[in-house]
């Protein structure tokens, strides 16, 4: 069963009442705005399947792990953005009846996230078991201008009877995870109470993150408030809730408003501060008004497309689900706080725990590097250096020394979180994602201070890693990596990943390039570093450069293909074609040993490092390995298509790169891997923006300028990107004959195209007319 | 900390009143009689370090795993014999003070395990905060002849006051594991009661096991029997004791007894007769008395020793050490009950939760058929044939097909209880273990009938695995067996463990043999099981003998040794003394990255297959081997030495033979490696046992026959060892300059001793000189 998703360019809807789909559509409807986020839960009461979730950005617990045999170098905790307290409840009694979404029966029953403003809407005709009728149309937002505030309008209209209906509004702090490991529930109550709002303030166990919970009424119809005939408390542990009785008219709507406030003690005191700020929050909201309050909001979405849009001309599936991918990107991380990152699931479920994976730098950086002001990025590369010295301490664990980092696999605080040796241990290649997103940012935004300030440590710190990582094989006579799992993690403990060596090998050179820029440009600096991490240039450059000279790369000289590792050879080699359909995906239906021990790759893995060093190459040398690995990639990571479908526009592959593409494209939205109920592919929408932006648009950084060469889909009229970068602000569109680019900065920009210079002035549009042959 | 155990011959002494100690002297004090056992918990209130821990064979509880990331094939549950009702209690009461023996003042204190005669004994005078003084003298065992029935003799005297004293007799149901995954009890009550006598039936959950404890009190002084002047009944969930108000006399001893009966429904109707049967076993022992019991009990024990004992003259320790083993191997495996088998601790303690490893096939079995009559070793045997049904499943379950089988990790039913990939799916080589079993029982024994019985069935159904797990690698135009674990779990996921496919292919060449020779001699049969197991003869074995001729073995041809795996070689390979000493064990210090990562060898793994196989190598091949991997083998699991020191003895490194038996012979009673506390190595005391057998004695089955080659540590005076074969008993002793071996049965046996034929007649000792020089 998949999600029935009506297409539309602006907006998900769905009017599917098949419920046994409703966790998977409470992905799709998610909401969020950088510093909070919540699944599409109804706020009516709802005895259906339902994965409730709420989630506050930073605030995370650490679950106790669960481990067959726990090893020396595991973590003892998996941290995890947990479920907060629910602020949504609007629930409804009519004459002791609730209005259970799951029992009544519906018509006209419609959802729809409107991503131009960024809200989502709700309306249905409820007939419950007395015979009632209701209509209710709803629209909930998180404001994205005023970040700690979520509103609710909620019109009720009974079609068939008057007399008085009973609305709770809830505060719910007494939640928990569904995957919490063994069953605890992660908050307890600091206080609760009414005056001067209802409030819940709550507190994590163990990491003691306090956050408060408050909200407000309004009740209004035919334009004028209107008073609840009564009002009653209701509070537990946890949970305060009010139930007002309002008196309605047959066909008369009542509108009904629910203005809540969250605050949390990333952003203020605990205690009294915490708790005004709550109040002061929503005292602003009331004075401002939903409509007010609204309009801002949707106007700074609109902001926001204009900087990141992604226009498809003549297929509406591909345009809602670009804008699906866009818009579930800005939701979830805006680049405000330092602190924060990109869970791969965002807000949007429990799966993975909120925290960070490698996804960000190889995913998301380029993502947010062109729609966002520089410091967005900036923040994400910053996030890393801010975590340094627990990379340190967590090769230390390993039993590294001098200052070698490793990043951890999976954190939220720096700590290594995630617990099977083979990941944690040996899915090393994260830290040269780590050194390469420095140099992707520097790049990128021309901003070599950075690498004074703060890249450089990073970098001398991974490449020790590194250097002592590797040894040397007598019988090969080189240096070789053994026991690595790369981006495939169809297998695990190999010997010399051929992407893992290179990447090593790369982020060596790298640095010993970054040393010398810095020391010859910022010697400060450079002297600062030197003695902070006591740098012992000689001796330790002495033996990278060694390393950078001797490194083992598996080859298969015969088909002249890197080899995704050593022995990779001495495998069945098959394609996916040869696995019954029925099978796949196999992750779903094989065995663990049988996928170990088969051929097939779950990801790019040596096409991740032709991607990173396309340059590096030369074409036919892509081409090789494109042909010989992609018939063997089953592509069950969603970060996987992406990166094919890019090396498959570069090498002229121009059909395969579109059906790569349209593998992410609408991923989430019509389900391919069933399994959106665990939430949205966040990290993985960046993939699928850059398989369009870098893939069919050809975009790179070439010479420290902007370097563009589209391509057109054939099934599209047309489409067109923004991008901003550096200063500028920039426009691509593209149909089959011409290529236009427009400078919308007020300073003009020398760039690329089709490896041709331009200079564009602002406001001037580059025409180009291509005659395109497809491959 | 190291326990400080006082040598002596037949007894395990200890005086030590260091509480921090406890838990590793109560696994050191444990006692079992095959169906039912415990650790050497005090009787006594004891509010210090303490693992209560009772046992009872084959009751098991199917607890949740815990596991990081399930994956496809990972068995949903672990089996483990769990905590049963602790019967233990007597429990003393003086003037409102209880007599805690971590809280009173202790003189004389001294516990004793009595291995000629079984039994666990306690002396203490205790001085209490009151300042009255009692003497305790206490004996405590589990009826080998009557293995339902449990006693305590309890003399307590009061040394410096008269009057009343409280003693409470319990059964606590209320138990739980301290490994219990989620914290769960495991238990229910099914019924509690006081008639006839105090009882409780408890419950497994999910696999309702039933239990039934029950118990009776005796009292007596001076020769008469005394009572109690008040008798109080406590009682709550799964919870009886009766309270008895003793009159007691200054200097006067009491004696109190406690006679229990365990029941279960492994061997008796739930329900009446269960309770009843309990009840019944209590009125005979009753009848009977604690006396009579205790005296058929000894000599019973004496029995066992004659067919078991090892004798070694001059050294007190090693003669102490040899006997704990061979004692707590009896306490452990009767062989009565095919559907019972070996945990790796035994009954004292709760680590690998009591379920049967490979351990059993490589190290018990040839421990059992040499001490026992044949049926314990065939029981053992034939407890892998009634599981082959469940091994087929597991194998289809990782998607293998046509009746091949892998029997599991870890199992007490058959199903695969472990729950990491690189052991449960990869470390398969145990698949071949059971074949060796099969092979090595019908050898020793002169049992063909059982191949074509059993043992054939098995040995297609694994060998039918091999061929599967096996695949063709091009550029070796070898067969080759991918992603495995061998015995060295310092290694994981690699290709070609020598020992494996070693292994692998011998299990084919074998079950050819055995198909061939039931056709010949059991034609019913063989056609019985051609048909029953589908057997294609021409095809399977067709594709059998290509594997055999063209399987893949690492080899270093400089070196002339056998490859642990391939690319082992491109490790840095380093010896053992360069690991710092407090950096040892390398488990307890090293992360597992970093033990991978290295050379060092956890136990045998090419050894293992060398001392299977020894006859297939020529001795300078053997010393080859020794030779390399001896100096990198860290030896951190106890079944690790006695392999290394049986094969050093065959090519004659005595000293160092003798030095790796230390390694083991006092492992648990000297504590080497700081985990005395979780449980006895149960399993790996056999492998000592062959180290003096096998190794020592230079025991071998060669053409049909026994053969001995021994020498003689020369730190002994001389060694002496029981055998059984077949119909005979064989004492073997040896010193500096003589080999005496003694037909301890009714018919002449022919024999070989250092290669040369004797035949011994009944009664009759044949004396062999030695010119012996050591290497």
């Amino acid at each position: 069963m998949k999600p029935k998703i009506i297409h539309d360019t602006w907006k998900i809807i769905t009017e599917d009442t098949d419920f046994s789909l409703n966790e998977g559509y409470e992905s799709i409807f998610s909401l969020g705005n950088g510093k909070m986020g919540h699944r599409g839960n109804f706020e009516e009461y709802f005895s259906g399947p339902s994965l409730q979730g709420t989630y506050i950005a930073g605030v995370y617990y650490p679950d106790k792990t669960k481990v067959g045999w726990w090893k020396n170098g595991y973590p003892e905790y998996f941290a995890k953005v947990i479920n907060a307290p629910d602020w949504r409840g609007i629930k409804i009694t009519i004459d002791g009846e609730k209005l259970d979404l799951y029992e009544v029966t519906l018509e006209d029953f419609r959802r729809e996230l409107n991503m131009k403003h960024g809200y989502f809407a709700k309306q249905f005709v409820a007939i419950l078991k007395s015979g009632k009728k209701v209509k209710v149309e709803s629209i909930r937002l998180l404001s994205i201008v005023n970040d700690e505030i979520g509103l609710i309008k909620y019109v009720i209209t009974p079609l068939n009877f008057s007399g008085n209906i009973e609305v709770l509004f809830d505060i719910d702090g007494d939640v928990m995870n569904r995957d919490a490991n063994y069953g605890e529930k992660f908050w307890t109550e600091v206080s609760r109470g009414f005056d001067p709002f209802p409030y819940v303030v709550t507190e994590t166990k163990k990491t003691f993150f306090h956050v408060a919970n408050t909200f407000s009424a309004k009740f209004s119809s035919e334009g004028r408030e209107i008073k609840p005939v009564k009002i009653a408390r209701l509070e537990s542990d946890k949970y305060v809730g009010l139930v007002y009785t309002l008196p309605v008219v047959e066909n008369v709507p009542v509108e009904i408003y629910k203005y809540v406030s969250v605050t949390s003690s990333l952003y203020y005191e605990k205690g009294e501060s915490l708790l005004n700020g709550a109040f002061d929050n929503l005292r602003y909201a009331l004075d401002k008004g939903f409509e007010q309050l609204f309009s801002e909001h949707a106007q700074a979405w609109e902001e926001k497309w204009r900087d990141s849009d992604i226009v498809i001309e003549g297929d509406v599936a591909a345009q809602q689900g670009i804008r699906f991918n866009i818009f579930q990107l800005n939701q979830t991380y805006t680049g405000k706080d330092e602190r924060l990152n990109i869970g791969p699931k965002g807000f949007t479920g429990e799966k993975y725990g909120g925290v960070t994976y490698w996804d960000t730098e190889a995913f998301c950086l380029p993502f947010y590097m062109s729609t966002s002001e520089p410091k967005v990025a900036r923040n994400l590369v910053l996030y890393r250096y801010r975590h340094l010295e627990k990379a340190i301490e967590n090769a230390q664990k390993l039993g590294f020394s001098g200052g070698a980092a490793l990043y951890p696999m999976v954190t939220i605080n720096g700590e290594e979180c995630h617990n099977e040796w083979e990941i944690t241990f040996e899915e090393i290649h994260r830290n040269g994602a780590i050194a390469y997103a420095i140099y992707n940012y520097v790049r990128y935004n021309n901003d070599p201070e950075y690498l004074a300030k703060y890249g450089l440590e990073v970098l001398i710190a991974i490449s020790r890693f590194w250097a002592q990582r590797v040894n040397w094989s007598v019988p090969k006579q080189k240096y070789v990596m053994l026991g690595v799992t790369g981006p495939n993690e169809y297998e695990n403990n190999v010997n010399n990943n051929w992407y893992t060596n290179y990447l090593a090998v790369w982020t060596l050179q790298y640095t010993i390039e970054v040393l010398e820029y810095v020391r010859d440009n910022y010697l400060n600096d450079y002297n600062r570093i030197v003695e902070k991490v006591n740098f012992d240039y000689d001796a330790e450059v002495n033996h990278w450069q060694d390393v950078i000279q001797n490194m083992y790369y598996p080859y298969d000289p015969e088909r002249k293909v890197f080899l995704q590792q050593e022995a990779f050879l001495d495998k069945e080699l098959k394609t996916v074609d040869e696995i019954p359909p029925e099978e796949r995906p196999i992750s779903q239906h094989w065995s663990w040993d049988r996928i170990l021990r088969s051929c097939y790759i779950k990801q790019a893995d040596v096409l991740q490092g032709l991607f990173f060093f396309e340059d590096h190459f030369d074409v036919e040398t892509l081409r090789r390995n494109f042909e010989f690995y992609e018939p063997m990639t089953v592509h069950e990571s969603s970060l996987s298509p992406s990166v094919y479908s890019i090396v498959a526009s570069k090498i002229g592959k121009e059909e395969k790169a579109y059906e790569l593409y349209l593998r992410t494209a609408r991923l989430d939205l019509d389900d391919y891997n069933n399994e959106v109920h665990q939430g949205l592919h966040v990290t993985s929408m960046a993939g699928t923006w850059m398989s369009i932006t870098y893939g069919f648009g050809g975009m790179r950084i070439k010479d420290n300028k902007i370097s563009f060469a589209p391509f057109m889909p054939r099934h599209w009229k047309a489409f067109s990107f923004k991008i901003r970068f550096r200063q500028w602000l920039l426009k691509i569109w593209v149909d089959q004959s011409q290529v236009k680019i427009t400078n919308e900065s007020s300073t003009p920009i020398d760039l690329l195209l089709y490896d041709n210079d331009y200079t564009i002035e602002p406001g001037q549009t580059l025409v180009h007319n291509v005659e395109h042959v497809l491959n």
